[in-house]
This record gives C-alpha cells, sequence and structure tokens, in this order.
C-alpha cells in the first residue's frame, strides 16, 4: 500500500519538500468530528522549527481543507488538506551528491534518477507537516473518548528527562509546551547540548517517549496486526526513527521474568496491573492500562561539517559541504509527528475493534 | 489483515497450544523453489526446546505439507503446511486465572471467554512452529538470489555475545548452532545464566541480533512500508519482542551527525558506506549494505514462582502457582522465528520491487 | 493479497484438486458463534455432485476443524478447515495439453510449469468445497442477526426458473432443495436440458440469482468498497463465473430514469423503497431492502466432444479428446459456493461497519 | 481500504461535488512516465458534458499537478492531482429530500447527516473526474508496453454500435472521439433517443465495452484477485454502474460447452484463441488475447419527472421535483472513467507480476 497506511481508518502521504505542496488524506474518520483549525495549526506549531535549535526555514504551515469537512465536521468520506511549500530554496541542493545519512543514494536507485532530489523530495521530513495536521484530527477523535496521548524528550545530546509521574497531568502540561519536556531545567539543559552541537556544525539524536491513557482493553490482534506491529510500521516511517519499543522494552532483556510481570489486580471493579512493564500490551492486545513506547531519533543527517561521498552519475569520490538550512536536532520537532502517528493508529484500531462509529459524535 | 502479513508474498498462520496442530499457509511465493523437508525440520529443530534450558514438551514437530508443493518444488499456489500437536497437557492451565505477562486477560476481554484459553491457545508461542516451517521455504528462495540471513543471542541472563565480524562466515557458522552464539564460551555462560534463574523458578530475556547480507538496494518503501515498518510490524508478533531497533538503533541517541552519518564509497564499481549505522537501510529503503537489527526478548512470563493475580469471571484476586511445563528462557528458541519473520517479509518485499518471478527458479 | 479476502472477516482458501486436501482459514469472525459440523455437512452436501447431472467424482468431502472452534463455538481467531482429496483420478490429466475453456495455458505461463496440472490444481472448482465450509459458519453468523441468503438457478439450459416472489419462503424453500429452482417442474425442465447436453458430450451454463434479506441500511462504502465491488470482487474467482449484476443489472440499460428509480417510502417507521431496481444498494451501500444479484455461469470447459488444442512444450496442434469425470453443469453445484462467497463477504462488510462483536453471541 | 484501490500501484480518490476540489493519489506509479498534461486535458475532456445531451454544468476542469511530477516525468512518489470546483450551484439541492436512485438516503443513514449532501457530495459523479486525470497517466504508461484501451457506447436508449472488429483500428479511432461509438450512423441515433428522453424529463442507460490489446498472458490470480475481481471491483464503484461482464458474460449461460470453448492455437509462435468467448481471461489470468469486458449503466438517477420520496428528518412522504442541472444520459460520460479504471488496475496487476520498474522509462 506504500504511502497509505490503515485499514478502517487510514492515512494517505502525497508531496515533496521543494515542490509545490504536502498533503494527505485521511479517510474512514468517523463522521461529526469537529475539525478545529486553530487546533491544527497548534499542533502543526509544535511540529515546526524554533528559534537557534531548528533550522531557518519559516513557512506559515497554513492548511488549506480540500474535502471531508462539511459546516465545521467530518462528513466520514476522505478529508484531504493540503500545505503549501512557500519558502523552499533548492539551489543548496546537489543532485548529483548523496548526502549521507539520507536517502539520497537509496532513491536513486529505487527511481532510477526520476524522483525530485530537492530538499529530500518526498523522503523529507517536510511531509510529517501533512501527518500531523491529520493527526490532530485524529487526537481530537480520541478525546471525545477521553484518550489522550503525550509525548516528551525523554533523551537529549545526552541530557535525560524526569520519567513520566502523573500521565494525565503530564499529558496536559506537554499539550502546553513547544520543547516537550517534563522537567523544564532538563530541557535547558538539552538546548544548549543542541546549540552546542550546531555551534560545531553537528548534530545530535535523542529519545522520545510516548504514553496514551484510557485506551479501552481489548484492541489489537495476536497475530500479525498487535498494537506494538501496527505502531512500530507507521513509527519507523517518520524519517530518523531507528528503534521502537514498548514498555521497558530493551531493559527486559536484563530483567527477570519475576521483576517484568506485571501483576493482575483489580481495583474498583476495574482490572489495573500493579506494575506496567509491558506498555500496556500483552499479547498485542490493550490492557486497559496506559500505552507506552519510545522512539529512537537518530541525529539529523544534515550537518555542516564536510563529509565523504559519491557522485551519484560518475560514481566519483568527492567531499560533500552543507550549506542549507539544517536542524541541529529534530527530535523536540518529532514529537508531534509521534502523537500524530500514534493517535491515527489507534484511530484505526479502535475502529476496526467496535465499529466507524465508535469515534462519532453521538 | 490479522493473521495474514504481506501483500505479495503472505503468510496466515492459524491454530493454538492445545488443539488439533497449529499451522500456515505461504502464499504468493515463486514457483519451482525447492521445498527441501529436512531442512525445514532442520530449522524447526532449532527452534525446539533444549535441554535443562527449556520447557519440557517434546514434540517431533512433524510437518505435513498440504498443499502448494508438486514434485518437490513449490508450485507458485498456496503452500499450506500442518504440524500436529501431540504432546498437549492441559490439565496444568486453569481457564479462569490469567497469568500475568501472558494474554490470558487480554485474551478475555476481546473474545468474551469463547477462546481456547489452554497453554495460550492462539497466542502461544507454539504457532511459532508453523512460522518457521514456511519460513524456511523463504530462507531456500533466498538463498537462491545469494541472500543469506543469520540471527545470534547477543545478550541473555546478563551474558553478552561477541559482535558480528565476518558476516557470511559468521552467518554459515551460526546456521550450524543449536544456541545461536559466536563465541561458545559466552554461550556457555549464558546457558549457566538461564539455568539459574530457572532454578529459582525464574526465566530470564534477552537480545537478538539479526543480519542479511546481499540484499540488493533500493527494496522498501518510504511511506509507510519502510523496510524497518514492515520487519517491525511481524517481528512484534513473535510473543515476548518488545522492542526493535535497526542499525545502531537506540544508541543513536546519543551520537552526533558526524558519528553516526555513513560516508558513502565506491568499492570495485559497487556504492558502499565506510560504516553502517544506519543497518544497511536509508529513507525506508535497501542500500545494498548488510541489513542489521535487533529484538528485545522479555522474560518468559511463565515462571513457578508465585504470583498475584485476579479470578477472571469472579474478579477476585488470588494467588498464582504455576506447575507447567515452562522455559525459563525462549530467547535461544525464538531465535529461528526471527530468521522466519525477517525471511518472509524481504521475499514480500523483493516480489514487490521486482516481480513474482524474482525468486522462481531459473 | 491473491488467496485471501476480506479486511475484518477473512478468507484463504488453499489446496489443490488432486493433492493432499483442500482446505480454508476464517480469520476475524466473531467469537460464540455455534459451529454445526452437520450444517456445515449439509452445506457441502448441497455443493456436491448428484446424479446423473453431475460428475462421477464421489468424496465424502468429510471436514476436519483443526483449529478456531472450543467448546462448539468459534473462539475468534484463525478458524481452520481441511477436506481431504480420497477420490482424485489424476491418470485422466495430461500435463502438456492444454484443455480449452480451462486455466491450464494461463497456469503454464504463470507458473513456468511448476504449478500441480491434476485435474486443473489449485484453479478446480474443488477448492470451493473449502469456502463451502467456512461460508457455513458465516452463514449461521448471520442469521443471529436475522439476516438469511438464498440463490436458484435463474436459468439453466435454456429453461428459466420463476422470480422470486415471497423472498422470506423462498429462501427458506431453497434451503431444502439439492437443486436449487423455486419452481419443480421448471427444475426437471432444467435437468432434462443438462442431460440431453451430457448424452451428446456436451455441458450447459446458466444464471445464478441471489437474494440477501435485512441486510442493515448503511453498509458498504461509495469508493471503492461499494457492496457490488466487494462482492463481485469474491464472485468472480468462483471458477466459470463471467458475470455479476445487481438489482435489475444489464436490462437497466434500457429502461429509461423514470422507470429505474426506486421510489422512497416510509412503512411503519422503516425506510423502504416502492421497487428495487437498485438491488438493496444504492452509492455502493445497502438501502434495507433485499439485496439482489446475479451471476452468469458459463457452461463447463470440460466436454467429451473433441477440441482442438496444443502441446504446452512442443507447441504442436493436436486434438484432445477428454475422457475423465466431468460435470455437464455446475451452475447447480455452484450455487451453495455463491451463498457462501456472499455470506463471508456481507460478515466483513458488516464487521468494519459495526465492529467485530457485531455478529458475536450475546 | 475504502477510498484507496490498489496494491502495487493504487488510487486514492478524495472531494466533493460542491466542495472545494476533487483530486487523486497515485501511488506506485513507474518512475519515468511522461505526464502530458495535454493527454490530461484531452482525456477530461471526454467525461465533460457535451451539447444538448448533457449537463448544462460546464467547468475547465483544470488539473493542478501537486506532488509526483518532476521535470515532466512521474517521480515514482506518490503523484496528486486536483481538479477545483467553479461551477457549482448548490442551491438547487435540499439537504433533506432523498433523490429516488441515488445515495441521499444510505449517505443519511451510513454518515448520520453530517456529509456533505450538496451535489451529492463525495457520491457525485464528479469525483470520476478525478479518477480519468490519473487515469491518463496510467493510459500513458501502458502505451510504453503497446497496451491499449477503447471503450465504446455498445448501446444506449435502444440503440446498439456495431461490435468491434479490427480492435487495434477500432481503439484508435475510438481515442478521436467525444460521442465513442464505432458506427457515427448509429451514434447519431443514440443521441436523438437521449434528446427525446430529455425532452420528457426523463433519462437513458446504456451498455459500455472495453477492449484491451497487447496485455501479456500470466497476469492475474486465480483466488481472489482474478482479473475480473479486480476490474469488477473498481468498476462497480463507478457511478451507475450495476452490471460487469467479460468476453461473452450473461450469452454464456446460454450456449453449450462446445461452443463457449477457445480452442487453442499456435500462430508464428505465440499461443492464440480461435474465438474470445472468455475475454481473454482464464482461471483468472490473462490469456494474450484481447481483455473483452462490458458494463450495465443505468439511467441517470436526476431526472425533472416529478417523483415520490420522503423528507429525511421528518419521515414524511413528499414530491420531489428537481431543478438542477442534469444529464439525461451518463453512459457517454462514463466512457473515460471506464478506460482510467481499467487502465489503473492493469497498471496494478502488471507491477505486481513483473515489478514496480516494468513501466518505467528504459
Amino acid at each position: 500500500m506504500k504511502n497509505t497506511f490503515g485499514s478502517s481508518v487510514a492515512v494517505t502521504l502525497f508531496g515533496e519538500s521543494h515542490g509545490a505542496a504536502v498533503g494527505a488524506v485521511l479517510d474512514g474518520m468517523a463522521p461529526g468530528v469537529p475539525v478545529d483549525e486553530a487546533f491544527i495549526a497548534r499542533q502543526l506549531e509544535l511540529r515546526r522549527p524554533c528559534g537557534t535549535i531548528s533550522t531557518a526555514r519559516r513557512e506559515p504551515d497554513a492548511v488549506e481543507i480540500v474535502s471531508g469537512v462539511f459546516e465545521g465536521k467530518t462528513t466520514g468520506t476522505p478529508l484531504c488538506i493540503l500545505i503549501r511549500n512557500t519558502d523552499a530554496n533548492s539551489a543548496a541542493y546537489d543532485r548529483d551528491l548523496a548526502r549521507p545519512g539520507h536517502a539520497d543514494y537509496t532513491a536513486h536507485v529505487k527511481y532510477h534518477g526520476f524522483a525530485d532530489y530537492r530538499g529530500g523530495g518526498h523522503f523529507s521530513g517536510r511531509v510529517t507537516a501533512a501527518l500531523v495536521a491529520v493527526g490532530a484530527v485524529a487526537l481530537t477523535a480520541l478525546r471525545s473518548r477521553g484518550i489522550a496521548i503525550g509525548t516528551h524528550i525523554a533523551r537529549c545530546g545526552g541530557v535525560a528527562d524526569r520519567d513520566f509521574e502523573d500521565l494525565r497531568a503530564d499529558i496536559a502540561a506537554l499539550a502546553e509546551k513547544r520543547f516537550a519536556v517534563l522537567d523544564d531545567a532538563r530541557g535547558e539543559a538539552m538546548r544548549a547540548a543542541i546549540e552546542a552541537a550546531a555551534a560545531e556544525g553537528d548534530s545530535v539524536g535523542g529519545v522520545l517517549e510516548t504514553a496514551v491513557t484510557r485506551l479501552p482493553a481489548g484492541v489489537g490482534e495476536p497475530w500479525f496486526d498487535t498494537l506494538e506491529g501496527q505502531l512500530a510500521h507507521i513509527l519507523f516511517s517518520i524519517p530518523a526513527i531507528k528503534g521502537v519499543e514498548f514498555g521497558d522494552g530493551f531493559a527486559l532483556a536484563n530483567l527477570r521474568g519475576s521483576e517484568s510481570n506485571d501483576a493482575l489486580q483489580m481495583e474498583n471493579g476495574i482490572v489495573r496491573t500493579a506494575s506496567n512493564h509491558s506498555g500496556g500490551i500483552n499479547g498485542g492486545i490493550s490492557n486497559g492500562m496506559p500505552l507506552l513506547l519510545r522512539c529512537a531519533v537518530k541525529p539529523t543527517p544534515s550537518i555542516r561539517k564536510p563529509q565523504e561521498t559519491i557522485h551519484l552519475t560518475t560514481g566519483e569520490r568527492t567531499q560533500l559541504q552543507l550549506s542549507g538550512r539544517h536542524d541541529p536536532a529534530i527530535v523536540h520537532r518529532a514529537r508531534a509527528v509521534v502523537d500524530s502517528a500514534v493517535a491515527l493508529t489507534l484511530c484505526d484500531a479502535l475502529a476496526l475493534r467496535f465499529g466507524t462509529d465508535y469515534l462519532a459524535e453521538k
């Protein structure tokens, strides 16, 4: 299916970094979901470059709703949004020089040189703006069922944020922050680390941690559409994400079963687990506890430091010195993209489980 | 699609741990691929319990080829295999006690009590035997193009194996080993750690690391069917896997771009990268370098130590003391399952890219 | 997806005419649906050859339920059934002679000679036995919501049955008949026509007409998963079906809009249409009226009359004189297959619309 | 998948009749296919209303290419096109009156009143303009392999066109005609019949017949993705199509096997059939002969004659007298839509069979 993801609720992405626009089609969303353009704009704002720790590319990210919204609410038919590219400067890109860490070489092999190479074309992180725009609608739909999603920068530039504590309060607080940390002092340390890397023409990576509250139990499949598998599928298409883990993830490798099992308890008639090492998922299916996941974000591959590479046509070795506008980190920007990808996937899983009216206005 | 995965080459799983059989349908495999029952048996042997570090359940795992093979080769039409359950002992399972760390509770919510609870039913790791059987055919098909896959136990019970060095030699060596480590001495230390946990009625987790050599460049998609996303999708349905990372994965979060970018080079007319932090994938598409991934395997949830849980029908708190046959570790058994899942996914991606004859006998 | 059809409720087919077995996996069916083996057997009986108007191949069609049923009801996990081939006589088939009207030549091109050619292999109508077996479960599930499906032989060998009149009574009557006509006298005339063709070593075709009652309104999609499109998709894979129409179908081409539009009315609080030229579907979505469709069934291509063909390997012209067991008509046998295909498709569409519990036991 | 169709080459549709625009995303098309805006415009011209036999709605159908085209050729990444609505007049539509023969009532049930009702919203035939625009790219891609598609009005308003004779010449001739008949005199009679119906405030239906030449043998699947099934799936989502048949279709019901079987022959080293009753498809797979199919098009449901209907909110009976701009026939306009749907489906089937480079520029 390539650029389309989801079964009952599906998203299709299109567009290139330096083409006319990027956009998305959100298909299968329940009818009657309020579409608040101000909320979409705010979500896009969270993804936009900020200050000295981001690219100098500045675009208003004005969203045009092309279809699927009528009288301020979703119609139930495909919702298409467009975000025009207005600040693209292609001069900085050389068609024949493959940037290390980017998809220039793989795109060249796959598309035989026909792909739009400017700014990474369809591989650009710019395409995620469209994902965030339709993700905002998904987040609104989930909220009607009390489901909330929040992502913080768990680690960046060698600095760790504090862990989630009171999930609902933490998620609410994150919604208000452009630089999504739970502990602002640590956030300042992260920004300093990013700026230090930028000063050297370099970049840093990080880890994003996401929590979802009030997801009902019983959603997901054992084979093959586990919640983990569906979420990882879409998350790995966010550029720079190279690892996804749920609950304690890779740390589980060092535990014993007696430490990693979550004891089941009954609390006011609701089944809960005493701990949440499994991240709210057992056997691929939600258990009613908060869903917890983490994504590894590699350092931005575009750096100003000189790099070795080859000329795509001649094959000759050459040195690359990037001069365009680049992010010394994208982990803080990717946060809104992760929220959107998770929201869209959960809308799909919920609609498959409970029907296409589950998220519809009552 | 639930129990079916793949587009051009797809696998469907069915069966329960204590039902009549587990099985798989492999659909879309190229015609003319030799089906060597001895090789299938050997792959199943790699997944089977071994000695004191595995469950006492012992079944011959005899594979019946029901369809799709004619005169020793794949026909191109669906290949169905069955593995009968012969050593199932259901007495040890209590319908109403949800085992912590298992899918008992989530299955109860999703299937309203109708699912076969015995031995975990359809959620059981036993279902992976069927995946391994058809995975053996996928591995054979890939070998016809020179593509090899190998997985070792990178970490288990606190012991780390050595890293991959000479990939092709390492993969060849792993194919001969039931306990898949590159350094046998460290393997002995792992086994000792597993036995120590078993002696305490406990279990351990680990990390599996997989390498794929000679995968051609240009396979995979930017959105949403990245190679990472497709592989993670199927890998997360292997019971106990809670994390998947590619290349340096989570370690990338601590690097700078100048450290994590892989410089492009030309070597005898072939594009190579000087390092392989990206694990052979850029922008979701293979770059011709070895594909590298790691899976986090949680400790086996079935432990003999007493655990807190609830009675599924009454909701009352109770203590659970498992007495059945259990694995103190499954990381060494999961290795063959990971190889199979990776092989099936790559067959699909290659067929989508190069057509359904790509892996066919010439 | 090839041998898998459906999104939320999906069926996978496997097997060859003269291999070990044919079978099916029914995935996503709601939990708690009673699985009545006698009803499955009866549905298979409707598909089996009968008397002088069918092939002499006689098999008990004993169904083995391999998975997905526990304590007599569906578990909600994949239900696999197997039907062993016990009466296959392959001697009559020549590997190199392509039978006109069959898939021998196209299979040869597609599978490069590796496909099991015996009795048509995977292309054989025998595979539909497996579809009928799982279709019986789908029919049971639909019945729990009051939805009934019935198919009659509208035309065969130049003889027409009467039209549907009282749909619910007609469907109930058809369920009791092996030769599914509404007017038994016309059925006798059809049988005579079939026997006349058989006596000349020839075969006849026909038209099947299907009605579905009490399908709720609001099921299906405008693009592209119209109810018509989904049903036609699966119906065209039933061997010999070469045309599918809904409501008045091709006859609509000769009407005027004022004749073909169905006036909307309110009847006891329920919206009804005065006529049903649209066959219960508008804009791809059910309107609450009976769903009506017709399938064109071509004459059985296996005839005893000599035919011109080529030798697949040498390409030489040759004459073919079939001597195996053949059906002089399959229209009466295909009826149970059509019912099953329609039932499976509607289960899928209903589960997508109303969730996976819609057909579950309450 | 709803508004997305196809596996390797997929199309997604969006938009409403009286919203901002209609549009399509074409995903998976091979890179390097020339995108000729004049050819797209000409194809759209074939779908546009003409003279006195069509609606008075007149829009330039200006196509904006939003993505996926670079330097005049497809990039291989999603190609999005937009067609703005400029001549929408919503005043003629009453939100609460369900037009007989339209999807107003079913949309109301499915979308709970949130759908854009104006001009049929997303159900409008206007959405097919977007399908035609991307279909033009698919037709261009097929042409690079010598594959041609042509559709004529086989029957309309009681008048029949002549049959196809010299397929390649006929297809070439049809490409030049706005009113697609093989015999212009009969076309005049059809137009007179349409005008006669229009004069009475009524409408007529018809039959479209399509031929595809030089499709290679071996494309399609036995279960479930037969060429017939895939084509019918998309064709039935074209508004007004209520029947699809291949080869002799429903007429086969009246033939004997000895009449309907196509004898195989060898002609200059190429396998051919003496007749083509099967329409170029056996067992769901192309046999190298021309693909032939026919679609039944119902009379346009929008007529000026008064009709009985109900008020959607109150349920009261009422009379409807449509006053907007309506087509007395759409069969001549649907022709370009059928060509596009067929072309897109064949691109997908070919890419699945031969890989994503099959239609790429060499």
